[in-house]
């Protein structure tokens, strides 16, 4: 393999800079070309592409965002799309690609490589973790730490007020944001999309704590929970508590996707990145990079698009065993 | 004045921490003693009051929030409710009172010592930074930075989707959080309730931007725009641009109200409650300490509750030529 | 077991509170009454113990130190001053304790085991990440941000004087922190205790550096390298490079034990909190809980003393390419 | 004026990028065009110049360092190398400059107006706030945040040790960030340039501490004090009170510099670089644009450079009451 194209597609995540870098070095260190291609798949068809070189990634690894920048394309579900990007990929001399993104980037990947044969490889960059074949995703300490700083300040003012606060984190088909910040940031309960959580029992819940004289308290609402988003969750029970009960809502919504990458997230797209074009460069094709139990691994994109990835149950019965 | 009362009301705000502090050292200092009355004029009335020392506020100089609590009194409002906080105070031995808060906690405290005599000095702390009689409040700078942290973030995504975003932040009366925090964020535009901004001019200035090919822009809108809410304003301008524009709305809400204090507010904080302090000991009442053009200075309660406080045309200028 | 102790030992790490606070709930969940004892061994010595609740560990989830402080105990290293600890103990009723810390804190709780057949189950508390029996110690992810936070403000200003910075950061017997905040931080160098780097080696890394135009560069140096600290590397450099070049040293220090603990350290510190209770009162002694591979597991004393905890050597090839 | 120059020179400070940015919108709005002129005067004698558009500073506002980099010059200092800068100038059509950085900036600037007539406004660039003619100078309050940050660290470990910690803050001839991290971050005691504190009062002050149980206590010592560094200051106490007394010393260097600027240098920078570059479209020269009581001044390079800015004696007093 001569040289390579590198994208990222999907929501932004925090950390995808730093998996960028590592793929453009891990390629020139390994002697092969690298080329950036913007917005996604729809870069790919209008031939945004660009040349990088070792310096083209100088001074990303901290950045929030995607230099690549990101897009969905619909024109790339059509054979023609696909047509326009493979034409473009070989008059560039691209032998191979590595997508940095989630299931809906690795599909549009697998399709793409089995009409035309051009390897992809991928590496998970979501914050919302619900990738099987990796224990964590590109983005997501990030965004739990994003979402735990806001959860910490509203503690100051729930605290300060005898409130109780429900707070809105990501995740539609996930509850790891909601389940790791809400350990982390003391909250008393946690509904997730995993676990049906009935409004009878957060309000059960509730009167427990304040039976134990506790005056304020913070439920974490995953945006894709069976009762509703946050504020139909709080409405739910306003109606079922003391009426006079000091109930607030706040929806974190898109400041969890940005800032700059946590260490932990920079470590991780580098090595992620580093495995892609490793990958890739020894034949890999329509597989993930992962972590596993600290060991790099590929995993097919039909099984990372397949399978679920559970939440730990363990984690879930520590939020409740913590809010005793 | 042998013995001093203190205490938080109204909306919390990043900093009430130290400025408790410099409230109960200046008084040791001074050989004065003081109580620390919780929920505001809930615990005047209800006399949930302790004795002060100088180390009950070790280690909360960085600390959001108030350890005092704060609360809205309905009770004080009636003079049934003012005389049970009177004959709480005069059997404490209570002299004199500093109150940390609004323009509500100031007309209450007016209304008091008009009635019963019992002089208080307020320290104005609100994040709103909507009081008339000092150039900042305790907290607004905090509050400020608090949103700028999340309008970078916001900004990684925006750029890497090409997307508009309307950002809302506090402010019900007062456009200065909005216009200090898209000033240093470098937002294209301010909406704020002190002048009016017509869908028709946003419209302009994101088409403008486009033909400068800007491809994303953030517009930040103070919750009191006459416009409506984020949402609302980005609905009126959804039907009026493009409509495959990507238009996201965010919500910054309470996550504003919380967080340790900066450095300047800790020092404002300590400022205005020494001053506050010193004011009441030498014989101020019905005043609230500020700090104008560096110098600290003692203004009416009436003055501050009445007289508005304009937002700098500099500032508003500012936010047009940088966005060029 | 109806009733135990807990305490920290050695140097503190962000995420003790943490622990502290799961160790409570849990004791409190499976209903065993928990003594808090301060300042580690000294506090055992002395007597100076408190009965702890569930609202003991109310609002500490997100602070760093440890509320129960820690100290270095001369006088638990003799024979009378276990004894006076034991009497203290039995005085109490104490059964079983949970201690939080490093080996130093290990060791002295296997003898005192064996001598007075007082079990006690550990949990990893130090920021060096020095211990066997568990992929992650509490506090290690917070220090690794830490630094990296200060690499990141420092490259701002390499990069702005085209200058050569040495950055020095913790870790006497180990390169955890200074592999992990090199790869995030963009280094182009790591110096650790485990492999040696032989100034020649410098030398020649910042002359290829300059050779491809890079006019800045970071270099992380453990505490424990064999070369010296980052101050006498610098100096051996200086001698052997362009004597005009602009180089600087910084040295972290303590600033790497303290803030608030990030999310993975609150619940890494969660999980192994709970664990060390939950062990304790199903009959371990002289083990230490960790997380290896997502598990949780009890390793003795013995081999968390003994054994080693080598460094990956996929993190050091990483620095390597990653800096091309 | 048709043609301008912009260009950052001495020690970087976090807002510098802010205010290019100010400068580049400033006077495209004005319809003048700008030149941004590398590593301040050394890229204006080599002729490393570049046009800069509205774009040139997108992006840039949160960024710490100077993206036009900055360094030293000796060759400015001579008669010939001004003569090449001059020539430059003129051959690229500039006819005024504006000038970020400090007093050695600003000294150049003048003599180089005397010499050739070119205009220069200056900006004040530069963390340690010792410039008169403005309350602030950009990067101050950003270095106040970072030291403390630093200093709440450090207060956990050293609450959690039961330590004395000596900490050393930027400032060489200035007191400012030590006497303003200081009160802001509740330390005993502050040692200034400005003013003598003999180690007999030290010792005093931690004495008196401890008679009042205070286990702890932390004292910033800006490095420019008589007593010596942080390090020098520890070694002569240590002597003189308890022999076993846990002191430590961290000296925070060049952390300080950096960092994404706070929303106060952010929105002081942008109104100094607007104002830098209106006056000199006004016809201001050898002149610096400052803030003073909230009002935009120009004091004569000549003033800045020769008046001392004392430290206020309010803030000094401050420190004393409130860690009585």
């Amino acid at each position: 393999m001569k040289r390579i194209g590198v994208f990222t597609s999907g929501g932004d995540a925090p950390g995808m800079n730093a998996c960028i870098r590592a793929v453009v070095r891990g390629a020139v260190y390994h002697g092969v070309e690298v080329f950036g291609i913007r917005r996604g798949y729809s870069g790919m068809i209008a031939g945004d592409v660009y040349k990088m070189e070792s310096h083209s990634v100088s001074n990303i690894v901290q950045r929030g965002g995607t230099i690549l920048k990101s897009a969905r394309s619909k024109e790339f579900m059509t054979p023609e799309g696909r047509k326009k990007a493979y034409d473009n990929l070989i008059d560039l001399g691209i032998e191979g690609l590595v997508a940095i993104g989630g299931n809906g980037t690795f599909t549009g990947a697998m399709i793409f490589c089995n009409e035309y044969g051009i390897p992809t490889v991928g590496a998970p960059g979501t914050i919302d973790n619900d990738l099987y074949g990796t224990d964590y995703t590109i983005g997501f300490d990030t965004a739990v730490n994003t979402a735990l700083d806001a959860i910490d300040r509203i503690r100051d003012t729930a605290s300060s007020h005898d409130r109780i606060f429900f707070i809105e984190v990501m995740g539609r088909d996930s509850g790891y944001i909601a389940v790791q910040s809400g350990i982390a940031g003391g909250a008393e309960l946690v509904m997730v999309p995993e676990v049906l959580t009935p409004i009878s029992e957060v309000v059960e819940i509730l009167k427990q704590g304040w039976s134990r004289s506790k005056s304020s308290s913070i439920i974490i609402v995953a945006e894709g929970d069976e009762e509703g988003s946050a504020q139909e969750v709080a409405d739910k029970i306003k109606v079922q508590v003391d009426e006079n009960a000091d109930i607030r809502v706040t929806t974190l919504g898109h400041t969890q996707r940005g800032g700059q990458p946590s260490a932990y997230d920079r470590i991780l797209a580098s090595r992620l990145g580093l495995g892609a074009v490793e990958g890739l460069i020894a034949g890999q094709k329509s597989v993930m990079a992962g972590i596993v139990n600290n060991d790099l691994v590929y995993t097919p994109f039909e099984d990372t698009i397949r399978l679920p990835k559970p939440i730990s149950e363990d984690l879930l019965r520590m939020v409740k065993i913590l809010s005793v």
